[in-house]
């Protein structure tokens, strides 16, 4: 029905109350005369055959004249064109976009019921008729063989374009998807009458499910939200390969229109059709709330606290790039996070007590904090602060939470971990903090010359790329003692 | 059930006959304890919970411990670790990749046909247990917030890679898509056992429909293509963002692993299980055999055609630019590819007669060329042959042809096309051919005035773009003309 690169178009669409044939040209070009004209024969029997053609020169005149020769053959053939494109209503020519979903899914779902081939006809008319769609995208598509088109600048968008590559018609200024769905639904709102209308969010093909979901969310939020009553995606549906955009495809509700999209289908490429509603937002169920500890003052502890964690969101950036040779970049952030939250929390700490702190500071951290780092320093405050209870002094209560993030974690000395520079660490402190500040950064350095990971996201990196690179766990401990001093 | 970034993973796969709840964190980090327990606590009814979890330490803590928090509330909970990676089997952790899918759709199928929990426990186990995955990429993907990593260079891909950007084991030089599979294969052969096999081919984002279709295809031509009885995919699985690779999961075929993946579920993004067979090739239907005329010979002709598609294939790159800035640059080519073969058919023309020749030259074209250039040049001679066949002269007949042509595609001269050097060019050819040259390459810069085109693609690019720009299928024709003085 067209050409390549619009996957999963349209042989993906092929099968049980859709399409029943497929006829694909290279990539954006249309197939051959002969190619739609073996295919018409290929699957045409008594009922006929109803072509289903988005409005190009060549896919008009090599189906028309395919349609003609099938014709000669005595097969009862229609055709129809769909002109769906809504980027410049008066133009001579609409493109078919998008929108000729709509178009696969109706028609396919009557011939399935069994209706006559000029009672699908019109109802692919009628549909053809209300359909009208705009894409907006933020880069070109990369086609096979061809270099990168790089007209599209960074921070520009281009509006109303086709699914061939080509230019759309105007360039615009990118700011956020809030900003681009509005562009998008005010090119359509112009056309648009106040009818209850379908919509059919498609992905261009390199947007990610995550970007969709969020123009998702700005559609359903969009000042014509009040008129739309069913969606189709988002869903890669008609792509130009990998273009970064997406298009709006609009089609006023009718009941046997909704009928025919709710019908199933064999194909697992059409994404199904959903009524829009209000998304239920539950409440958070009971077992959760933890038990707030009273707060107290301790003016020097909280300057200390407050220090230790400048120590950290003041090496954000260092830690990031170490955690970069060997994870996945992020260890300086989560640090720096869990400290900013740290000190926002300081007014509602029990400051005054070792025990409370230590169980207050585990709490607030499992709750502030995601990421692996998060739940082991939970672990190791709230093993502490049993520790301390239990009597220990602050030395001993701080090895005792170390003791029980290795045993969870599994991390032992040589590792490559902070393990390695902290247990060194906690072991010489009772000498004073310069030497534990030494024993931190002869044991993090050392972590350089450690090839094999054992625990975390470095296990998966080879030896060749973690030689020379201090563990950012083992460095941030020793730059927190050394900083202290 | 982990982090975001993997969509359609994981909630995507919530809905009847396969996840209960997905619990997200942020985009690639583990969600918090907390928001595990909620996620718990919110769906766990007295059947109780599995908690499918990938072998990553965040996941793992989080997930291990809100476990143990819904336990001490009394709830009955398991929790399987998936660790399907193969990239290093003799690493300590292995991680939880696509494989997960399998354990995803085999214990939901469970769970939905009234299995306990215990049975469902170790099922998910024993899929687990025989599961192995490799990953292949041909780049980093971008991370929201995040400069884009650069350390896979261009010409290299990464193989044995994780989901969360990490780098891959290794960098290996990629070549094509059956290089890429054979590593990925051979890698996973090292561990396979020679029962039949389950495959499951996952796109990590980033590869388009087609690109996947392709390696598809070498999937089931490899060296284990044998062993392969059924396939999920090629769909987007358990991806990382917009990354442009893939990876291939194995299990061994069972018959009750294979009854649960078949069984119907809701969520969309499961693109179900099919068996592999081997595609049926149907004969061409009749209808389409050309009556192939008897090859005549005509030096000075065959000279004459020679000439005129060699003009045509030395400005492929100049037509291509040109058709750039207007349309979908591939005019060159189209024009390039129909006049080689056209010079490697040269063999089997009948060049004696005019009328056969025209006729010959249509069928040709409307076998070999794509495209509405094809489509429109195949009509051209045809009606060429007619006219000559009715006695109009060489002129006159090509003049029919272009009727035909404009009739059809409905261009007319100040439509931006080629019929507005055509046109003039004819009509000048009883002077000599410097005339029509003349005439054409003067109708064809004029073309670069002409602001609104009325058909073809370039109708859908502003003004500004045009200007300046003279319309590719008229310069062809000047071209040709001069070129032939």
């Amino acid at each position: 029905m067209g050409g390549s690169g619009h996957e999963p178009a349209h042989a993906g669409f092929v099968g049980e109350g859709m399409l029943t044939a497929a006829v694909c040209g290279d990539i954006f070009a249309s197939p051959s005369l002969d190619a739609v004209l073996a295919g018409i024969l290929a699957v045409t029997g008594k009922a006929g055959c109803l072509l289903i053609v988005k409005n190009y020169t060549g896919d008009r005149l090599n189906f028309g004249l395919a349609a003609e020769r099938a014709r000669a053959f005595g097969l009862k053939v229609n055709m129809v064109i769909v002109d769906d494109d809504a980027a410049l209503p008066d133009l001579f020519q609409q493109r078919g976009l998008a929108g000729t979903l709509f178009v696969h899914k109706i028609a396919g779902a009557l011939a399935e019921a069994g209706e006559g081939l000029a009672a699908v006809t019109a109802a692919a008319q009628g549909v053809i008729a209300g359909v009208a769609t705009i894409g907006m995208s933020l880069d070109t598509c990369s086609i096979p063989g061809s270099p990168k088109d790089d007209r599209i600048a960074s921070g520009k968008a281009e509006l109303g374009l086709g699914i061939h590559g080509e230019a759309g018609v105007e360039q615009v200024t990118y700011t956020n998807a809030r900003d681009a769905m509005t562009m998008v639904i005010d090119k359509l709102a112009a056309i648009l009458t106040d009818e209850p209308m379908v919509v059919l969010l498609n992905n261009l093909g390199g947007a990610t499910d995550l970007e969709m979901a969020v123009l998702a969310n700005e559609l359903l939020d969009s000042k014509i939200s009040s008129q739309l009553k069913y969606i189709v995606g988002p869903a890669r549906l008609m792509t130009s390969l990998d273009m970064r955009g997406f298009s709006v495809s609009l089609m006023p509700v009718k009941d046997s229109a909704i009928l025919a999209l709710n019908a199933s289908c064999a194909p697992s490429a059409w994404p199904g059709l959903k009524p829009i509603q209000r998304v239920e937002f539950m409440p958070l169920p009971d077992g959760l709330k933890p038990i707030l500890p009273l707060a107290t003052k301790q003016p020097l502890r909280r300057d200390f606290i407050e220090r230790c964690c400048n120590i950290f969101i003041a090496c954000e950036a260092d830690l990031n790039a170490l955690d970069a040779k060997s994870g996945d970049g992020d260890t300086g952030s989560t640090l720096a996070t869990a400290a900013r939250a740290l000190i926002g929390s300081l007014d509602r700490l029990p400051l005054a007590d070792m025990t409370q702190l230590y169980r207050a500071i585990g709490l607030e951290l499992s709750q502030t904090m995601g990421g692996s780092s998060g739940i082991l320093l939970a672990i190791f405050f709230a093993a502490a602060g049993d520790a301390s209870a239990s009597g220990r002094d602050d030395i001993g209560a701080l090895k005792a939470g170390l003791d029980r993030v290795q045993e969870v974690g599994g991390a032992q000395v040589g590792d490559r971990t902070l393990v390695d520079a902290l247990l060194p660490a906690l072991d010489a402190l009772h000498e004073g903090l310069p030497a534990a500040a030494n024993a931190a950064r002869g044991a993090a350095n050392f972590t350089a010359t450690i090839l094999q990971a054992k625990a975390g996201r470095a296990t998966y990196i080879s030896a060749d790329q973690l030689r020379g690179h201090n563990d950012p766990g083992a460095e941030a401990v020793a730059r927190l003692f050394e900083q202290l001093i």
